[in-house]
């Protein structure tokens, strides 16, 4: 029989009608008081007072005017935040700190919703510049710079990144060699392509940068290594040799000055190497604590993974304030009447509109739980708590996984919001589109997210050779089996398959057996793992081969290994959101969150579900009945979706949209009340006869 | 056997190593001239024209102002542009043009490659404004008004928008009262969701308005009609009892003046109402040439279909132009070495990036050809070559599909460009971003996509039922009848279905087969016939129900009946690229076309191949093989890339980005210079040894 055939496509009949019950009556409501304590997570106070210096109108975003201006603004807010005094708790007590990474982070998200261009420009001075000295230099070196770094008489640059080499940091152009005759460094630029670009701080403020470059002594490359080197005088002039340009008006994040520079022989003394794990001695010698050049980049770049983790901590805030604003629109505005000739329907009515909005809310949970265990991950090496190798690495693959997914997932949120808030959303004053073109370069600097992505599929790959690196034969034997036995992936965070899925194919009762959270676990553990281990055969076969053909197998499969690396952060949200439940005691409150999880887990199978069905994992029987099912799920959620974003915590005077608040309902209010009483005073006019209602035809939106 | 086994997957050995060869050698180029010529379209000359106006730097875009500063520079290019005459050809020749409608929308598409403010701006004036003097009055309205709106002496507003109804324009709440006692027309607003919104020209420089009220004639509702209403006198004040606010900053677009109107009982003379389908008489008598209250509120607002056309134009352009910069960027730039320790790879080399951009090439050349046709039927339509009903309701689907789909695609498509660019894409420098603040509204005006994709559904439910309408028994069984013998829509342009797709299930047979544009056309009309058949069964049950179940049923079908629209769009654009390779004569072009186009039909089956497996269209085997299949595609388009943008022939001083010239590649010249000198001097820094080359862990980007 034909699949075309009626019989074929999912008949009314067999819808799933009702979702389970949990044998329990319909949850009342989420107990926002503690949903709201969970969400803040390790560091409440730390972030409770960043909202309250966020609601600072000083230190509010001022976007109207020429980047010129903007900068000198964002540097005076900046200045104002100084004597706030969050920076301390980034650093150690001997510069008059407290050394609490965790709540130094979590106060440094927040800043986000006060404007984002002082978050990065404060992320430059303290959390990049201010942190290079702090972890690639020694004590003495800290006693030397911090101070003037905390208190802002020592604006910095980053000076990593070159025009020639932006995601490639082993391979920069610019030299720092020793000169034994003076005890000096020669730093130099030597061709275009290595002048250091995108630089925040250095096209106007920036009195010092902390310098990457090839560490250059007695005719051996090193690597790349740090070096604290003056820019400009006293009177902003550069100082002899340093040289730059201003990269101009951005796309967003105008109240920083980004430039280009570039060095001409310029010399600074021995001391300047930050040298903690590369010196030279006063005889001209290098010594490291780490033999191995290659583990010794990898260590000093790791040190600097904390913008990484702030960069996901901002962009999940993001996403709250972005739902914040939507939802509480789409709960207001009326648009259209369908069943009513009166009263028209909220946006959040529409199907479409939840299919806009809600699963971005589930994402959004999944992401905050997924933060916090990142950010506890930071605490504990930072802190000392836990710095083994082994949580450094995890620490690594989960920021570089978290970050890329999250702050895609501001934009494509964003622009969603700001979509589904119509024309208003356009509109300045509603705050979508300037937070959107701020957080733009998110997904670009801090890793590129492609490139980011490409970092955690190696750790997988490596992870899955790991397993099989005593086995000369029989290796393909051996993968049979340990998918089949579910051995698999542990290190790299690679959950172990708990529970093989079946599909039964009865859609009634294997969709509704995708709400167990084993079933979704099983499903998205088994797609990272078969491609993961779909890739490794194939890079296997090549092994011996050629370093061209190496190459060319590798790129053959570089698209299907980031997917993978996508979907593993995915599985790690999800474990998080998982995890992230178990906090939760109010019982209603509970079994809400629950469903939001589950509409997290079966959005993902359904974003993916081609995969699922050509590999087998889910019959067409149950593929056909998912998008009804989640339609479903996310119905049953519209209820709640007001006290899900209102959880968040974002007061209005940190949303700072004007449709945020209740100007809409009171609109509609006023319009209704109209109508009512001209209807009631007889005075209404008669209707020549009743247009037909057609939405579609009807529109023209909002014109220019 | 379990799926999850070896077998399952697409081994190495069951790859297709080889595209079908077409029996002929491989291609040596693009004749760029051809096609350049094609992709101009009908009226080449007046795109030249405008383009040639596009390169004078007086009508470019000036950002870093405020945004009170950013309208007045656009006002001023507006006069300029006025001098340069190209609104002439939109008015017929008694007062001073020569109406080529063709023309007259080819040439403003181009000018958002001047700017997206000033092509706005002029839209308003000209094309919303004067189009609806133009469209909605007469010719005793022509005369009196659209000389001065010609030459500017009246900037005028396009007020029909309200805050409370955006897309439900048959619902706004303004008034127009006829006044016997004074033969006048009474406009006046009730109540503040009532106020008119988001209208250009409206906060500073409107002096008129064609105002769209509620026709109250001797107590009668004649719905909504639109009334010539001025606003302001010379020195710019507000006439008596109108009002306003000024929308403020925005996204993008700042070069525009949106604000809000109102108005408390002010009268106009009877003359001001735009008569052409509603009239007054001086006996206070209503007439109309179209005594359907609906059909005529449709005519009216159809007539206004331009906008759509030409936003659908200037996406087109946009793609090109964001296309155009981050392939020639992705031609130079190079990062990480791969095969070769010296010369690292160009970015377009990596398939990733290949993904990133070669199927947006192919969806823009879709666009392009789909464009094309939409206003060779604008002008059909316009011009009176064929004014039909039939033909009028034809370009509104078209209008409404394609102007959704381009608008989201130039969206996403300039952002990948900019995220391809990495941190030089953010710069304002490279155009992208800035381009795409602007045009991000054009997603929302002139009908939401949302909105409009539903009007598109609408319509193929419409020519659904039209098959059954006299089908009153065994309606099912003819449904299924018609499926099975491929009958079906034709009305609104979906095809037959040419040829029932069968997957054999053998990949390597099967998967080339797809290559076959029957097949491929068959596949993409299949899924959107069937979404809809499913959709009108589910309506149909509910028919005779209340119309709560009703609205109901439709509400739950709402998602499922816009990605059917999508999908019917995504059809005709692949309709529209196949009639376009028949214009192609170089036999080389046609190759590397067909290709192109056979990509673009692969991505479309590729993104929605959950449907395909679930609904058993394609089988396992092939759904896997897939992605291999359209990789090698990409592949094999790869070295065309190049020429494929450069015909759509942006130059330099259009794309007016730095990256989109030659700086890239003369840095990395210099660079490679540089090491080939230091290699042959024999002066090179020894390696202390190689770093493993990571392209993730060594990866930082750039940093704020």
């Amino acid at each position: 029989m034909s699949i075309t055939s009626v019989s074929g496509t999912v008949p009314n009949t067999d819808r799933i009608e009702d979702l389970p019950e949990d044998g329990a009556t319909t949850p009342s409501g989420i107990d926002t008081a503690e949903l709201g304590a969970i969400l803040l997570g390790r560091w409440p106070e730390a972030r409770k007072a960043a909202r309250e210096r966020a609601k600072d109108p000083r230190f509010h975003s001022q976007y109207n005017q020429s980047f010129q201006q903007q900068r000198e603004t964002t540097f005076q807010q900046l200045q104002l935040l100084r004597d706030a005094g969050p920076a301390k708790m980034g650093v150690p007590d001997y510069v008059g700190g407290t050394l609490n990474p965790g709540a130094n982070l979590s106060a440094f998200e927040e800043l986000v919703l006060a404007d984002p261009s002082l978050q990065i420009k404060s992320g430059v001075q303290w959390g990049l510049f201010g942190s290079a000295v702090l972890n690639l230099g020694t004590k003495e070196h800290h006693l030397r710079w911090l101070p003037g770094i905390l208190d802002l008489e020592i604006p910095g640059v980053f000076a990593m990144t070159e025009i020639g080499h932006g995601s490639d940091v082993s391979s920069i152009g610019t030299t720092a060699t020793y000169l034994p005759e003076t005890d000096e460094f020669e730093i130099h630029t030597p061709f275009k392509a290595a002048w250091k670009d995108y630089l925040g701080n250095a096209a106007v403020h920036g009195k010092a940068a902390a310098v990457f470059a090839q560490l250059i002594v007695k005719g051996v490359n090193h690597g790349v290594h740090c070096l604290y080197v003056p820019l400009r005088d006293d009177d902003g002039n550069f100082l002899p040799g340093v040289g730059g340009e201003d990269d101009g008006r951005k796309g967003g994040l105008n109240g920083i000055d980004n430039g280009r520079l570039h060095f001409d022989h310029v010399r600074v003394p021995r001391f300047n190497l930050l040298d903690r794990y590369g010196a030279v001695d006063e005889n001209g010698e290098y010594s490291s604590p780490i033999p191995s050049p290659g583990r010794r980049f990898f260590t000093m770049i790791g040190t600097l993974v904390q913008g990484r983790v702030s960069l996901d901590g901002a962009a999940v805030i993001a996403n709250q304030a972005a739902l914040s604003i939507a939802v509480r629109y789409a709960e207001q505005r009326r648009q259209f009447t369908t069943d009513s000739d009166i009263r028209e329907q909220t946006l959040l009515d529409y199907q479409r509109h939840q299919r806009r909005l809600i699963p971005r809310i589930a994402e959004t949970y999944a992401m905050t739980f997924a933060h916090q265990q990142l950010l506890d991950k930071f605490h504990e090496v930072f802190s000392g708590e836990d710095d083994s190798d082994g949580n450094r690495q995890e620490l690594e693959t989960l920021a570089a996984a978290f970050k890329s997914l999250s702050t895609w997932s501001a934009l494509d949120t964003l622009q969603e919001a700001r979509e589904a808030c119509g024309g208003a959303g356009f509109m300045a004053k509603n705050r979508l589109v300037e937070l959107r073109a701020d957080l733009d370069v998110y997904v670009t600097f801090e890793g590129d997210n492609t490139v980011l992505l490409q970092l955690v599929a190696k750790r997988l790959l490596n992870d899955y050779s790991a397993e099989f690196k005593n086995a000369d034969i029989g290796v393909m034997a051996r993968y049979v089996a340990d998918r089949a036995t579910e051995a698999g992936f542990n290190r790299s965070g690679l959950r172990k398959l708990t529970q093989a899925f079946s599909d039964s194919g009865d859609a009634r009762k294997s969709v509704n057996a995708l709400r167990d959270p084993d079933a979704q676990r099983a499903l998205l553990t088994d797609r990272v793992q078969t491609m993961v281990g779909d890739v490794a055969d194939e890079l296997r076969a090549v092994a011996r081969k050629s370093r061209t053909e190496q190459a060319e197998a590798f790129n053959r499969n570089q698209h299907k290994l980031i997917e993978a690396a996508r979907s593993h952060g995915r599985l790690l949200q999800w474990e998080a959101f998982t995890a992230g439940l178990e906090k939760v005691q109010d019982p209603d409150t509970k079994r809400v969150l629950t469903w939001l999880r589950d509409l997290f887990g079966l959005s993902l199978i359904e974003a993916d579900l081609h995969w699922y069905l050509a590999y087998g994992r889910l019959s067409m029987r149950r593929g056909r009945a998912l998008e009804e099912y989640v339609n479903r799920l996310i119905a049953r959620l519209r209820p709640y979706s007001l006290q899900l974003v209102d959880s968040f915590g974002l007061s209005p005077e940190l949303l700072r949209a004007e449709i945020g608040g209740t100007v809409e309902a009171e609109r509609q209010a006023e319009a209704e009340e109209y109508y009512r009483h001209l209807r009631a005073s007889g005075d209404a006019p008669v209707k020549e006869a009743k247009p037909a209602k057609d939405p579609g035809a009807q529109t023209r939106g909002h014109h220019a």
